[in-house]
């Protein structure tokens, strides 16, 4: 105690930096300086801050002027039943969120699938990208080495794949705009989420390219990765898991669990997650699919940055002979089991809940399963949202009426 | 303790829901309850996510099915000098992430604002909108019932603003879409983001169209608001803050700090930000502007899935005459000071390291310095990015030389 | 005629310019020559081109370096009722097209539209807009600006108005980009569609914006005007005229007119023009507004690139209790029956078909009719071809079950 | 004469309807009793529309219900200087518009073009789509197909090229909604624009898909493909052409031109044309492409309708060390030489003043000039409006200063 108060001194003496106090003092007393002189210049009180169960030296690879911990709520919902390829069983799933009533809410869509039998889940596509930009001369240059990329392209893999035994090359796409050539690479990075893994992959053949030809490197990322932004390319083409979930739910099940009809229900998402969407110029024509993401990453270890192209997902419901038919397919969906926060120890904890903590066997089978069951959970809370927005407007109709 | 094993007892025997809980036990005991009962069911071991500092009692408004709480590890940057209208001085900004180098990366431009003189940070428009959508007979009637809204103006902003003295109307704006349609409400909630409050208010808003036009509610959201999702009508008419932040940088300052020249730099911000993002079809001209805003989210209580229309966010920088001008622009930056997840321990901690926690005086202040903080914040994170993008090319460009 | 091959070797010899010919001789010759040059050159036999009924001087106000004209097969749908605010009655709509099967395509519709009692449409908003862009200092700067035009909006109606009687100044919108301000001005132009009167009319404003702040014209046109360009904020908030039809079809008659019940139809749609465009990333949710926007434009004398905003339309259809309920909305519809090429003869004839040949009384109303009959020709086409996939689905099973 | 003068008798006894005029009489008849009978009911006249050199029976292939044709002017520019791989010289090329000054404005940019020392032309990428859509049982379902089409490519391929011989399968992709399957086709159809020849061949493999898998057509398009409609899709991957030009402009001569430094235009196109356009939610980064691709498409027989799609394009500019580098990116221009409006008279003539009248040798290559030369002509229209844009501000400069 006794170094952090001298730390914090040298910190106020201005001798010391705050990023320079790990390099001289373990990493929580590193920490606890730092939240001292931060209390003292600021007047606030961090105590609760402080109160992590992070071994400061473990959250290394996660965090830098680390000062202590955010702790949001865990909630679990559950047991879900999900039938996809990976995932196969009842999950409990933790959700973390500050928001009320979401993990309520998914819960009700959680007891309607179970009731009706349970619900289907699949893996449409798969594969993270990384999109290096390069500078040309003119069009003719830009086209040359377009066509040197598709003719290269087993070559480029293998440099590409040699930076990294975890990693697998799937694909590299080419996009020109004048004299700009974007490369768009596809990986299989098995449970990771692997961004970084795919960047210095792509860093390797981006280099390759230079060598090779007269494009010169712009940048790592030129944004048709397209990561952590709301892009097109992204809700068509894909990105980490391309996956739907989907349920039916008979009529009168539908009408015991959302106090509405199929048709209702339906009807609210023709014209809100549709039409509604349509008209927002839109990308995601879902009602809170970004809520359920939002909650499963944090409380999973993932990277709460991605929630925005986990929102590009398209929300289906008909109404058909005697039930309720609903999907969501979520386009892009980045999801991991080994890498990114998923080590630290309350995520950690929570993966095991879900029996998924760490590298799948076979591998890559964890992260699929996680994609699964999210996208299912997600169908969960788009179910419970539309219903009782459906009934909702019953019950202002039957206020209506009643006057 | 004896009455958390009873409680599990009765869980497993299926006498008790998970969320029933509550009803018969306080809520730190059906905490305990659920979280040894999903242990149990699961074979995980979640004394980590046990071990939290938050009352559970104090949760509730946030969390149900609580088990406990995720740990995110929080750093802090800074100080950051902002220059605002609501925002004036240094600050220490706590973010919440478990993306390794992120911290040090927006810290590297915070230290090139602070050594350029300081940035300056301007609140463009706000507002939080909800957007129900009615069903019409036909055309004819759709246009009526917007003539009605139009006309009526004052009267749904009464009926609206007397569901709660916190809010303050601002405008509708019809949308009609065939026999839809929709109505866009935009509400003053202070210090709060606001979410709830304009519900309830544009419910009450919503009756009243009901009532006086033959307009019957469909849903009250109609996508059109637009919550969560990546839309247009977000990134053009914005929601919640639009907000800038912009800093001049001398060109021997940017060599100094990012190791690439101005001309450099803004290079990469056409080719990547401005020319890759047309090509992907995405509303993100940035780079990685959710980064900052999720971290910053979620160290201080926002609603993380706000995060995708806090990327509706455009990066412009130019090699002006004797330096960088960089620029970031969030069209729709749903912050707030009260409400959601501020009161929790430690993100009402890490608000008050801002002195932001609360409301403000005047209202609203609170939370239009957090906006402002934030996009300075990203500013900072987007120099860091586009800085060290520019010069991993050269790096990988003098390798090639010395080759 | 001896004129003109003088004039053909003048151009031969280089001494002249193709486009200098009308300074030393009347426009019927200056074509001729040119044509003639041109055949020459190219080997090209160009008869047809010169088979022409336009009197060249008449047509200088839309074309130079006339070398004749392109003739472009004219049919007529009709009689279409339309029952809309301005256009009220059966008219036959001259359409200009080569796609084989579509004027008989929409014949169908119009039909429909007809034996079900007529149709109805509505404008819902209109204005044409024209949005310049500055360049100011810095953010501070940025809305200094911003609120300067929202407080002197009536000065800037005032200078705007002042450049042509016909012009009346609707509102103006501030949008901030970093140290960009894009000011999208919005007009009545009454019959003309009026993109050269607010394009005038908005120098005039933004040389007044430049005059009294210290922000500087960047371009006329910053691209949120938008025109013919694909843009989400013409599809959100309309550029001319916003316009929706829309008609109730008994099921009876739906199953005689398009061999396809309601309930099919309504599925193509949903399928194609709701989830299809939803995954397609698409502005336009429709199935081929653009060939019946097109073509009423080509026979109409409208600007043939403005077909980009005329698809920016959502069609939706729901089969109701006893019949099939179909509406188109155009977000921007841009049309004029004064000006442009509204005056040349066969433009205008087609126009007198409508009766809408020049001004309307009062004025706006032929523009207004216009835009209403464009409306309900573009509900006919939309019924047409999704009935036409409807039924085609029908019959490729109908072989399916005969096999 | 007295044929149809008989003819026009009945129908106005209503024994006759429009449309069965030419079963009973010959085409040029049935057009001139249909605009007689027109003429009666609407007042109009309608000589000029009656003057056409189209014999009508040849224009039986691309109207219904004809009543004569529209004339629009045709101006012609050039000879612009195309350096493609399929286009190679110097080209005059007509343009059809009712646009004043449009030609004058390409043509100053033709003259740049053309004095800087000419440009360059490339196709990126090029196939015309089809995208149907089907319906499954649920998401496995989905899956399962969507798995099939890709492991039976092959023999879908000889399917669909089953139907025509001038068409080359080239791919197909399937995208998965929920319950819907999109497949979307892929071809190569020489120097057909082709979409009739792949509806066909799409139709086949369809068909093909029915009966070899459980999934059922519900519409042979389904938006993914996407024709005629603003569309990320079309943007991102592609649909015709995919074509690019670019022209390097020394300084001087850019000043001579233009009266506006390299700086002052590249300036305007990153504030208008990127930045606008990314504040507007466009798809088109571009000032006014849809101009020239509107007028070349109507004097060359193309599809007027396919406008929206040429409007996808970016245009990029930057001031080098000693010039401007200007390039302009068409990601979706369909166009062909022959099939659709290619054979009517006066546009088959204008093809033939480029030297694209009928199909390429080799097969292909008409088609693949034609979009070089239109991607050229566009580059020219940009480099002039943008030329024209950054002047103007100049001159407004100017007039401040002299006040």
């Amino acid at each position: 105690m006794a170094a952090v108060t001298d730390l914090v001194e040298r910190l106020r003496s201005g001798e010391l930096r705050l990023y320079e106090l790990e390099d001289i003092a373990d990493p929580d007393d590193a920490t606890a300086a730092r939240r001292a002189y931060v209390e003292e210049e600021t007047d606030a009180d961090l105590e609760k801050v402080g109160s992590y169960t992070i071994d400061a030296a473990d959250a290394e690879p996660n965090i830098e002027n680390m000062i202590g911990a955010v702790q949001i709520p865990m909630g679990v919902t559950g047991p879900l039943p999900v039938d996809g390829e990976a995932a196969d069983g009842e999950y409990h799933v933790p959700l973390a969120t500050t928001e009320g009533a979401l993990v309520a809410s998914v819960n009700r869509g959680v007891t309607a699938i179970r009731d009706a039998g349970g619900s289907t889940a699949r893996i449409m596509k798969s594969g993270i990208t990384r999109a290096p930009v390069f500078s040309v001369e003119d069009v003719g240059e830009a086209k040359a080495v377009a066509d040197w990329v598709r003719e290269n392209e087993a070559e480029l893999a293998a440099v590409a794949e040699d930076t990294d035994p975890h990693i697998a090359f799937e694909d590299v796409t080419p996009y020109v705009v004048g004299d700009s050539v974007f490369l768009r690479f596809r990986y299989d990075t098995g449970d990771a989420m692997g961004m970084n893994m795919v960047t210095i992959a792509s860093e390797a053949a981006a280099e390759f390219v230079e060598e090779e030809t007269p494009a010169e490197l712009v940048a790592l990322s030129g944004n048709l990765c397209s990561d952590k932004k709301p892009a097109a390319i992204n809700a068509v083409e894909g990105r980490g898991y391309t996956v739907a979930a989907d349920v039916f739910i008979p009529d009168e099940l539908v009408e015991d669990t959302f106090h509405a009809t199929s048709e209702d229900i339906a009807a609210v998402n023709t014209r809100k997650n549709l039409v509604g969407s349509a008209k927002a110029g839109s990308l995601g024509f879902n009602a809170h699919v970004a809520n359920i993401v939002g909650a499963a990453f944090l409380a999973l270890g993932q990277d709460e940055a991605q929630v925005v192209e986990g929102s590009n997902a398209i929300t289906s419901l008909e109404a058909r002979e005697d039930g309720l038919y609903a999907s969501v397919t979520l386009a892009s969906l980045e999801v991991g089991t080994v890498g990114g926060g998923t080590a630290l120890p309350t995520q950690s904890e929570a993966l095991s809940v879900l029996g998924l903590a760490g590298g799948g066997d076979p591998v890559g089978s964890n992260a699929e399963a996680l994609a699964e069951i999210i996208a299912t959970a997600a169908l969960a809370g788009e179910l419970s949202l539309l219903g009782a927005l459906a009934s909702r407007h019953l019950s202002s109709a039957h206020e209506q009426l009643g006057r």
